[in-house]
C-alpha cells in the first residue's frame, strides 16, 4: 500500500494549523507545554479566564440544581429549535431588560454554544466580499480567527493605555469606510480589565451612528465590575445605533464549560430586521451546532433564582484579587500597570524588556517563566502565523497588531484565581524578573 | 434617525437564508408551519429522527446518572481541552475498538458538538480550491449545506433502490478525479433505512483506495440494525483506506439534545497524520465550539455502564415499528417501498403522483398532508434554493439532486415513534391518499 499523502488527495491546511496559535487556547497550550515536568513546584495558571477550578469560585447550587431538574424531567433529551427553546429566550430577554429604555422580546434572543459561537455567527453573517470590521487593540483573538475565516478585513482601533484604556474614537472615524460592517466593543474589557463609562459608550454609539455601522457589544463579562466605573450595557444606546449583544453564562456564573451563550439584537428601529441580518442569523444557526437542550431548559431557573449574594460574593473576591494583583505588580520594577483593573478577570501589564538580560520579548518572557517558575501568563503579542484563505492585507494587519507598540512586550495576567495562588504566582514572577535583571 | 438598511452597511445574506431550507430542520419547520392550528387532531411527527419525546424511547437511567455525577462533582464546570477530555476520548476509542483488526487510541478521537459538528469540521478541513466530494443520493442534507459553505463541489453517486439501496460503485469511479477529496458513506442509512453488507463496504474501500480518496463514514446510527444484514463499521477497512468515522451518542442513547459526537481517525498507515489532516482537525477545533465539559466527562460512565438490555429493547422497538411501517405502507396503493428497512429510523417510499388528483409532487404532498391530517413527513426532494458563496455548478448539482429521479416524488418516513402513533399517522396518510385519488 502506498502511503504518499498526495495519492490520497489530502493536504495540510496551513491556515487551520496556524489559526490554532492565534486563539488564547492555542497560545496557552504552547506556553503550558514549556513547563518543566520535573519541577517540584505546582503550576500557577494566570493565563486563562477560568476560575471554575477553584473552590472559592464554585458556581451556585441554584445553577447545578436547575441542570439536574431539567435533565431528570426527561423532557429535554430532544433536539432544540434552531434559535433555542422559548423559555430560555424569554428568561434571557427579561434578564437583559434591566434598565433598558425599550423592551427586548424573546424573539430578539438567539442561543449559542457559549459567547464564542456568538462571535462565529455574527462574523459569518456580516461577511461579504470587501467587508471590513473595526476591532479593539488589544482585544480578544477569537475575533481575529473568525474574521479571517470569514474573510472580513480587520482594522484595528486602539484602546489607549495612557487614558485608562479609552477607545480611540478618532481612529474609528478614520478607519471606517463604506465597507465597514461593524465596530466591536468588549466591555468589561478583556484583556485590559477596564470598564467603559456611560459617556464613553454614548460616544461610541454616536460615532457608529454617524458612520452608519452596527455595534457588536461583547459582554461576556456582563456585570463583572468592581471598581468606581458603573457597568452599562451597550444596548442602552440601541435607539441610537443597532446593537448586537454577545453574552453567556460562562463568566458571571463561572461555568464556562456549560457552553451556553447568546446573541441579542437591540433593534428598536427595525434596521437589522429590514436589512435581513436577522434572517441570516437564523439561517446560520440552522446549519450550525446548538447548546445542549437540557442546559437551555435550565436557563430560566438559573437566571431567575440565583441569589444576589452569590454575585456579590464573586465580585468581592475578584475585587480583592485585582487589588492584590495591582499591588504585587507595582512592587516589580520591570512591570508597569497603567490602570488598576475595574472589571473582567484580567489586567494588562507592560514589560520593560530593556531591563532584563536574556529576554527577547513578551513571548520569550512567558515561555521562560513557564519553564523556570511554572507560572502561566499570556503574552500581549500572540505570535500569529494565522490565517485562513486570507488576504495578504489581513495577514499583515494581524501581524502588525501582534507587533506594534501597545501589545508587543505587554502581558495579560488573570487575577481570577484563589488569592493565595495569586500571591504565590506573582512572587515567582518577581523572583524570575530579579534573576533575569540586567546587572548595572 | 434614518433607518435605511444601506446606510447601516448590513445586507441580507441570501445564501444563509436559503441554506436554512436545505437542512432537514429548515424543511420540517416549513412543513410544520402548514399544520392547521384549529384542527382537533393531534400532530403525528414522522419527520425527524428524534424519538426521545416518547416514553418508550426514554434513555437509560445510567446515562442520566452519569451526567448528574459529573455535574455534582463540581470538577467539570471548566473549559475543556480543544480535542475533548482524555477519559472521554479513551472511552470512545475503547467503545469503537470492538472487532477491529487494529487498535484505536484516545489520540484518534476528537469530540464534537454532535455528529452534526463533525460534518462541519471534516468539510472545513478537506476543503481547498477546486476540491470535490462524492455524496450519496438520497442522503443527509447537512452535507450539502456544509460542503456548499466550505466551497467543496458536490458530486452525487446514487444509492440504487432496485438493488436494495446498494452503492453505485461504477458511478464512484466515474465521478472521481484528482480533485476528489473523499466519499461519504452513511451506514446504517439515512434516509433509506438500509444496512450495507460487509462485502459492499469492502468494495467501497477498495474503490476508494484505487482512486486514492478518504472514506467519511457517517455512523450516526451506529449499531441501530435490526434486519438480516449485520452492521459492520467502515473502519474495519482502515488498513485498506483511511477512514474518518463520524458518530455520536444522539441516536443509540436517544439523547440528540445532549450534543455529543466525535470524529475518529482510522489511519493505521499514517496517511492522515503525514498529510496534515490531523493537524487541520485540531486547528479547526481550536477555533470552534465544544460540547459541554460535564457531558464530556460523563461519557466513560455512559459508554461503559449502559446495559445490553437497554440497547436490545430499543432495537426490538425499532424492528417492531419498521414492520408496522412497512406493512401499512404496502396497504396504500399510491406508495411503494423498495426495501423493508433494516436499520436507522427511516424508510424511503416512492409516491405515485400520477394516481393522485391534485398533488403536484412530494413537497406538495407533504404540505397538504400537514394541513389536512396534521401528519409531518419529509419530502424526498427538499426544495433547495441554497447556497453559500457557491458556484453555479454546485447550485445546479444540488437542484438536480433535488429533482432527479430517485428523489423527486419520494418521501422519507420516520418510524421511530410510539407504535400506536405510527399506526394512527399511517392511517391518516392512507385516508389522505384515498381522498386525493384520481377518479377512474
Ligand atoms: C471577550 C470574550 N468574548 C467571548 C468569550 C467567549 O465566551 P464563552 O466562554 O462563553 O464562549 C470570552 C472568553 O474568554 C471572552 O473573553
Ligand atoms: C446521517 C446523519 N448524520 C449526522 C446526523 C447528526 O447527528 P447529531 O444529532 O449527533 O448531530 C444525523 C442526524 O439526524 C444523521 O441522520
Amino acid at each position: 500500500m502506498e502511503s504518499g499523502a498526495k495519492r490520497w488527495g489530502c493536504q495540510r491546511k496551513e491556515e487551520l494549523t496556524a489559526a490554532s496559535a492565534t486563539t488564547v487556547r492555542g497560545c496557552l497550550n504552547l506556553i503550558r507545554s514549556n513547563v518543566n515536568k520535573d519541577s517540584s513546584s505546582s503550576v500557577v495558571p494566570l493565563g486563562s479566564g477560568d476560575p471554575s477550578h477553584f473552590p472559592s469560585f464554585r458556581t451556585t447550587p441554584v445553577a447545578e440544581d436547575a441542570i439536574v431538574d431539567a435533565l431528570r424531567s426527561g423532557k429535554h433529551n430532544c433536539y432544540a429549535p434552531t434559535v433555542g427553546v422559548l423559555p430560555a429566550r424569554r428568561a434571557i430577554a427579561d434578564y437583559l431588560n434591566r434598565d433598558l429604555p425599550y423592551k427586548l422580546s424573546p424573539d430578539d434572543v438567539y442561543l449559542t454554544v457559549g459567547c464564542g459561537q456568538a462571535i462565529e455567527v455574527v462574523t459569518a453573517v456580516l461577511s461579504r466580499p470587501g467587508a471590513n470590521i473595526l476591532l479593539p487593540r488589544p482585544g480578544f483573538p477569537h475575533y481575529e480567527a473568525w474574521c479571517a475565516y470569514n474573510r472580513i478585513e480587520i482594522r484595528y482601533y486602539d484602546l489607549l493605555p495612557d487614558k485608562g484604556w479609552e477607545v480611540d474614537l478618532d481612529a474609528i472615524q478614520t478607519l471606517a469606510d463604506q465597507n465597514t460592517v461593524a465596530v466591536v466593543i468588549i466591555n468589561p474589557g478583556n484583556p485590559c480589565g477596564n470598564v467603559f463609562s456611560y459617556e464613553q459608550l454614548n460616544k461610541v454609539a454616536e460615532t457608529a451612528r454617524k458612520i452608519g455601522i452596527l455595534v457588536i457589544a461583547d459582554e461576556a463579562y456582563d456585570s463583572i465590575a468592581f471598581g468606581s466605573t458603573r457597568y452599562v450595557p451597550m444596548r442602552v444606546f440601541g435607539s441610537i445605533v443597532p446593537v448586537l449583544t454577545l453574552g453567556s453564562i460562562s463568566k458571571r456564573w463561572i461555568v464556562p464549560g456549560w457552553r451556553l451563550g447568546w446573541i441579542v439584537t437591540s433593534d428598536p428601529n427595525g434596521i437589522l430586521q429590514n436589512s435581513g441580518v436577522i434572517d441570516s442569523i437564523t439561517g446560520y444557526l440552522n446549519i450550525s451546532s446548538d447548546p445542549a437542550t437540557f442546559i437551555q431548559a435550565a436557563i430560566p431557573q438559573i437566571l431567575e433564582n440565583t441569589k444576589e449574594e452569590f454575585f456579590s460574593n464573586i465580585i468581592n473576591l475578584l475585587r480583592e484579587c485585582a487589588d492584590i494583583c495591582y499591588k504585587r505588580i507595582e512592587e516589580i520594577p520591570f512591570l508597569t500597570c497603567p490602570k488598576k483593573p475595574e472589571g473582567s478577570m484580567f489586567v494588562m501589564v507592560k514589560l520593560n524588556v530593556s531591563m532584563l538580560e536574556d529576554i527577547d520579548d513578551d513571548m520569550d518572557f512567558c515561555l521562560k517563566l513557564a519553564k523556570e517558575e511554572s507560572v502561566i501568563i499570556l503574552p500581549g503579542k500572540i505570535r500569529i502565523s494565522l490565517s485562513f484563505p486570507l488576504s495578504e492585507t489581513n495577514i499583515q494587519r494581524i501581524k502588525d497588531a501582534g507587533r506594534a507598540v501597545g501589545l508587543q512586550n505587554w502581558l495579560r495576567i488573570t487575577f481570577a484565581v484563589e488569592s493565595c495562588l495569586l500571591q504565590e504566582g506573582l512572587g515567582r514572577v518577581k523572583a524570575f524578573c530579579c534573576r533575569h535583571a540586567k546587572k548595572q
